[in-house]
């Protein structure tokens, strides 16, 4: 279930939870600090696509799927001078319809849509990304 | 003129270069592959800052003011299987309008739209980011 990403365990991104459908992150600022000392936008885009795309993950035959992002978004609304908090989470229906279309056609999607906060639970930029789950060696039956 | 951060030092971006106005950026591949492979979602968003914001730093008195992003996006069209390549320019007037502003306000802003290209010329994405350009203790005359 474990995608190992250099790029990403550089960040020292930790996962929360394990939960099924569920992603519970938090960026720490030591080393993803920006020229003015606060989170680095990298460290967000980071933050949000682990974000976005562990529930779709959480669900999925390794084997035959795999993620993939297909746009992201950040808008910042405030530094952060702490380290960086996000969550998001695919309900059972959800999930359910995933892996039918992942039956069915081979691929799904969905977009993942939250804030992410400081220490203090201050919103300091929301996250939007579309994440596509895709099939290794698909051909339509 | 220059900034320093760790986050975008450990990527292995190239400035290709020093023109006024002028970002001319190359990622490098190795060290910023994905799960699968291809080049890591992060590594475009950290190339696409660096192309959208330093045309704007290019021209700044890094002693009075100072960059942030406010918004990125990027959108993915193909996965990158080489090196990727971004530029982006601000012309002469657009440049002496940031001047402009920050003298008279003491902020500036700009949108950059542009594509970033595999090795081949193929556009594996787009980015589009909004640089403010803020004062150090601007304060209102």
């Amino acid at each position: 279930m474990t995608y190992r990403v250099e790029f990403v365990e550089r960040t020292g991104i930790e996962r929360l939870t394990s939960a099924r459908g569920l992603a519970r992150y938090r960026m720490p600022l030591a080393g993803n600090e920006n020229h003015v000392g606060v989170m680095y936008m990298g460290a967000f885009t980071v933050l949000a696509e682990a974000t976005a795309a562990i529930p779709g993950i959480s669900i999925l035959d390794t084997a035959r799927f795999y993620p993939i992002i297909k746009d992201i978004s950040v808008v910042f609304h405030k530094m952060s001078k702490t380290d960086v908090f996000a969550e998001f989470q695919l309900d059972e229906p959800a999930l359910d319809g995933l892996l039918a279309d992942l039956e069915r056609k081979g691929s799904a999607g969905y977009l993942a849509e939250f804030p992410m906060l400081d220490a203090g639970g201050v919103t300091v930029a929301t996250g939007k990304v579309t994440v596509k789950l895709l099939s290794h060696g698909w051909t339509k039956a």
